[in-house]
């Protein structure tokens, strides 16, 4: 279940424009329900694009709390036909999945935090890593992102999250240099999916998330930040609108919210200390 | 809880752009999760935009097939402090409870349709209107839909929906004649929230809606055209791309499906026989 060859499908379509009607075929994304079990029990439905799923699956249930590791996972059985993937967790999730869907608001380390989710006071963690970032650096990794972006340029109905590492001060800022960067590449429709599929993506290969940074096409939701607290990177860098909510808790959870980040312009929202910011009076 | 002066927040920010970094104020969207308990049991939590929150309410419990009517309703409190809204229901909600989140494929009057959740198959219906539209007449919309979007303009993170009223042939096609066809326009951070904030209002005034259009800003995912479904609305027309499976579901269910309605530019997907294509021809 890792082939991307359903990202996308061929529908006729009636195309109006100034010069009237015609008939035409237009590329659409797909998209696919995939229902998430665990030790048989139904868990979540995911409404997906079918590309990374086994990424998409470890991403989810880290996210959720139901995995630390990859390790935790002792089985996983794909039912292609059905859209179900079956998982054995070496911890049985009765408190998780009891706990599911309820929501509490926490007050933790003498500030004040909201969660919507139990888990996520679990897997939330605040981010405390020193990397730095240039605002050019930043553009560049948007620019290739969109780049990388095939199936949003046909059917501009599929987001991308990029795990991407830190900037060496010393290194060019040719397109290349900033290509290697981007250490892994996702696209769903769905936002949060992207997000977990990175996720995934790193815990499946014990990638280091405190020292790298999220670029990202989607908004800067309360949610996205919660899920970038939980992958735990330092830095998320989006070519949308952040909200305010979202930015409470990037300044709680220690996280560097950049949004607007297109056209050669980008707005730092939180934590500016990790951006050449300081160049202000200089520039 | 119909206050709307909490939709943006200001907030500072060191921006970036060709000419170096400035400190300056940015307005952006708030967002607040709002707790919902039927009967005294929590039943779901939404993040969402804090405008017409009674709608949001109405709207996505008869989304989620837990009243049919505003009637259902028996009593509605809220405790704004904490977040939430504590409902008593004529139809006590065990059954719906335990479905919540169930997901069930099923085959229904010998077409093949899949819904996510057992709520759908109660509360999505084919729709088998026969109202007419042109491409001009949804482009209007669509222009007025932008145009009445202060908080998108202001903070680049609201999406907006609208019920809007078929097209009268003989009506002229001012913007005023346009504004008049919108009957209720409804903004949330969250694309689904601003469709149930539009069920909402029309289950609460009594609007039928089987004769009636939605204009919306956000994608046509398979949960848009389900919810459309359940609105009983016969055309969406949205500015964005659809999915395959939307598309598919749009087909199944009776409803035109019309996207990229921008810069004098539409697509219909699905159900042609209600918008003005047969002029293809003579154009």
């Amino acid at each position: 279940m890792e082939t991307d060859d359903q990202m996308t499908a061929s529908w006729p379509v009636f195309q109006y424009t100034r010069d009237g009607w015609s008939e035409l075929e237009d590329e659409v994304a797909e998209e696919m329900p995939l229902t998430v079990r665990l030790d048989g029990l139904e868990f979540a439905t995911l409404v997906c694009s079918a590309s990374d799923l086994t990424d998409l699956v470890y991403g989810f249930l880290a996210s959720e709390g139901a995995i630390m590791s990859a390790d935790d996972v002792l089985a996983l059985d794909w039912d292609e036909d059905r859209g179900m993937v079956d998982l054995q967790l070496k911890r049985k999730m009765t408190l998780a999945q009891a706990d599911f869907g309820k929501r509490v608001i926490s007050s933790c380390c003498g500030k004040s935090r909201q969660f919507y989710l139990k888990t996520d006071v679990r897997t939330a963690k605040t981010v405390t890593t020193r990397i730095q970032v240039t605002a050019q650096g930043c553009l560049g990794l948007m620019e290739q992102l969109q780049a990388s972006s095939d199936d949003f340029a046909r059917t501009g109905g599929v987001h991308n999250a990029a795990l991407c590492t830190g900037e060496d001060a010393s290194a060019d800022v040719s397109d290349e240099a900033v290509r290697q960067r981007m250490l892994a590449v996702r696209a769903d429709i769905g936002r949060h999916n992207a997000l977990d599929k990175l996720y995934g993506h790193a815990i499946r290969n014990k990638i280091r998330t405190s020292d790298k940074i999220i670029a990202f096409s989607g908004r800067l939701s309360s949610e996205v930040i919660i899920k970038t607290a939980k992958i735990g990177a330092g830095v998320i860098v989006s070519k949308s609108a952040p909200t305010a909510l979202a930015l409470r808790l990037a300044h709680d959870l220690g996280i560097t919210a950049i949004g607007f980040a297109r056209g050669g312009r980008l707005n730092v929202y939180t934590h500016p200390e990790r951006v050449d910011v300081d160049g202000i009076a200089a520039e």
